[in-house]
Formats: C-alpha cells, sequence, structure tokens
C-alpha cells in the first residue's frame, strides 16, 4: 500500500519557502521540453516565482535564516561526541551558500528585463492565452529547435541558483532536524507542542482514505483528517507518522 | 527547414474559439497523468475553461454558428455538380452536433458543483499554489492507482463532449473553407481584405526568424512581420502561406 507523504509549515515564511521549492522543481522539470504541453508548466512556474519575488524580500529573509543555521551549528564546534568532519563539512556548505546569496543579484532581476520574457508574461495569465495569436513570440521560440531552447531555459534557471543552493540547503538542514515517528489519531484528531518548528512532516498511509487539514503556528498544532470520499472528518483512529523540524 | 505554422481570428468569438479549442486539446492530453506534471496543466486549462465559460454564453454563441453552418450548406442541396453525397454527409454531421449541444447541460454546470473541483479550483491560482500544504485533497488523489485518475479525468471530460464536438466541427468547416496561397509581404509587411472571414491561417518558413503581427478585423488585416531576434519590425521580403477562412 502506498503512503501519502505530506508537508505543512508551520510559519508564513516557510510556506513561501516550499512553494518557491516546489516552483523551482517544476522548472527544472519542465526545461526538457519533451512533450507540446511541459513548456506551460516551465513558463507558468517562472512568472509565479516572479510573483513571489515581487511580493516578499526572499533574499534577505532567506540570507537570514541560512545565517541563524550557521550559528547554530557553530555552536556544536569543539563539543564532546560531535562529529567535528561532518560538523565543518556543514559548514563549508552554509558559508559557501551564504557568500553566494549575498553576491547574488536580486532574485529575478534579469528574468524581469528579459525582452522576450516580459513580453510573454502579461499575457500568459488570461484563461487560454497561450495561444498562437496572443503569444506569436513565444510560438516562434516554440519552433526553435530543442537544444537552442535548453539553452534558454539553463541559462534562466542559471539566474536562480544562488536562490536554489541556499533554500535546497535550509529545507535539508531543516528537514533533518525532525525524526518520524508513529502516532495514532484518535477519532481522527491529533494535536501536539511545536516548540519553534518550522515544518511538519506526515506519512499517511493511503488504506485510510484521509488527508490531512493542518492548522497551527510554531508553538502548537493540530492535524484533523478529512475522508476523500466524503470531504467530512475521519472519526476512525488514523496511524500515521510525523516528524517535526525546527 | 520547419514551417511556423500560425492561426489567427479575424473577431472576438472566433478568437475564444480558439482559444477553447486549445485547452481542450491540453485537458485530453494531460489526462493521461503520465508524468509528474501534466496534472498542473490539466487543471489550469479545466479551470480557465470554467472561466471562459463564465464569462461569455458560448452555447448560445456556437448552436447560432453551427446553425449558419447549417443554412450555408443547405443552399447547395440539390444544385448542379455539387458532390450530393459529401454534402448529406456534412449535413448529418452537422444536425448531429446542433442537436447533442442544444440537449447538453450549460457548458461546465456539472464541473462547477463538482465538491472536490471547486475545492481545488480556489487556490489554483495562486502563485506556487498547488503545493500539497495548499491543497491537501489534490494531492491526496494524487496518489490514487492511475486508472481511478484516468476515470475522474474522462468522467470530467464526457460532460465537454457536446462542446467539443461541435466546436471541432465548427472551425473543421470554417478551416476548409480557407486555400493557402502564396505571398510576399514586401519589407514585412502585407495587407488584403479579408470579407467577412473568421481565421486566417499562415504558414511561415522559420529560415526567415519572424513572427507575425496581425491586426484586422472582417473586412480587412494587415500583417506585420516582426524579426524574433532583435523584437524590432522586419524589413525583408517574407514569403509566406496563406489561408483566409470564412
Amino acid at each position: 500500500m502506498t503512503t501519502h507523504y505530506f508537508e505543512h509549515p508551520l510559519n508564513e515564511k516557510t510556506r513561501i519557502y516550499l512553494r518557491v521549492e516546489a516552483l523551482l522543481s517544476q522548472l527544472r522539470l519542465a526545461a526538457e521540453f519533451s512533450d507540446d504541453m511541459q513548456h506551460l508548466v516551465f513558463y507558468r512556474s517562472l512568472f509565479d516565482l516572479l510573483e513571489i519575488f515581487e511580493q516578499i524580500q526572499l533574499k534577505s529573509e532567506l540570507a537570514k535564516d541560512i545565517e541563524k543555521q550557521r550559528l547554530t551549528y557553530r555552536a556544536w564546534l569543539n563539543v564532546d561526541g560531535v562529529d567535528q568532519d561532518m560538523l565543518q563539512g556543514i559548514l563549508r556548505e552554509v558559508d559557501g551558500a551564504h557568500s553566494k546569496l549575498m553576491s547574488a543579484e536580486r532574485f529575478g532581476q534579469s528574468l524581469k528585463e528579459d525582452r522576450f520574457l516580459s513580453a510573454i508574461r502579461q499575457r500568459f495569465n488570461l484563461p487560454g492565452g497561450s495561444c498562437c495569436f496572443d503569444l506569436p513570440a513565444l510560438h516562434h521560440w516554440l519552433h526553435l529547435p530543442s537544444d537552442r531552447k535548453q539553452a534558454d531555459a539553463a541559462q534562466w534557471l542559471d539566474s536562480l541558483m544562488p536562490l536554489a543552493d541556499a533554500l535546497t540547503l535550509w529545507l535539508k538542514l531543516t528537514r533533518e532536524t525532525g525524526h518520524f515517528r508513529n502516532h495514532t489519531a484518535q477519532a481522527g484528531f491529533y494535536q501536539s507542542d511545536a516548540d519553534e518548528a518550522n515544518i511538519l512532516r506526515l506519512e499517511i498511509p493511503m488504506q485510510f482514505g484521509v488527508y490531512p487539514m493542518i492548522s497551527g503556528h510554531k508553538n502548537r498544532f493540530a492535524i484533523k483528517f478529512i475522508e476523500f470520499g466524503s470531504g467530512q472528518a475521519s472519526t476512525a483512529n488514523v496511524e500515521f507518522n510525523l516528524a517535526v523540524c525546527s
């Protein structure tokens, strides 16, 4: 039986981080342009990212968070029983990501200045607006050879690498702080303390036919399981795995 | 050398028809859910369609247009030199599409009433909003077996068949009225009479490195070719094929 793997952010900043991670992953997958529709996912993800960059100061938020992780890991230097080689490795990664981040352009700056991308972006959100007559330049581009399209995509993605590297590292280190433990939601309900956590990770066996609705903030959270079939709150005792990551 | 195939609608109604045709085609292709991203295209296309259905009375527009085609073809009945068997075949198709259209629900009605789709639709347009925590029910659905997902999609698509059949027929008959002829845009510019036409179809050899910007309405149109590389108007003599379809 398969498992429904699920993540939930416990604050607005982490919510944005997870959305950006998902968008970057879609961008990378779609950049192969291996069928007639991947360009739709590619450009939509790219423009969604630009919209997020316009809404929040992602770069400075992320730099602060990476800095916080650096301080946490530095505190373990020369502590007995801590694998110092591993710790030095992590600190080198954190230092590298942080300095690349600090010397990077404002996220999305070169993408926003790209004439081709700007022309497409205006009309892309129209319902059904990716037709050739709405976006003639895009449709010319789609007829270009695959290697040319992939090269364009690679160049655009390159400008996002400092963001991608720092975000990936922050999320990896954050996820590693949590350990999966088995729990039972009595009559479909579970709550607990979060202790300044950022992300809840859940593994829910598909056999229960439920998905979680999670409310919470950094100190406390509640999980209510919903029956997919009926859309109603489940009254079953749902066994699941949970990792609380700070 | 490849050719850039291009269509341009000469009125607002045809513009919508071509967008709906593109969305229906995306829906069908994406309904295989054969990679991790096709569901993004599938749901986006479905919700774009619902938005179009809310904006215009597509069903009555299409019924009027199909009726107009029926009258046009009826006028050829018993006319010497017209292949009457072929004509009868077309008229049967037109009658069939028209009567299915008239007995169909309001386009998208059952989709709008679907609890699962409605829940997803609300958040789908958030930038990056297709994460599991934004759409937990969708992410449960994504973990269901392929045949279940394809069956759901088939059921949703079924409700759009009267629209798809009528639209496909109208566009097929409309496209068939035009015949490709070779033209030269002197210094990148071409204009001509349209004579109540609905769609311009162009075939542009990729070697010119240009795409068309078309302005026009039912009686007259102008095509200006733009250099993809520079974004400026082309001054080259561009040879292309054009079919004017009414």
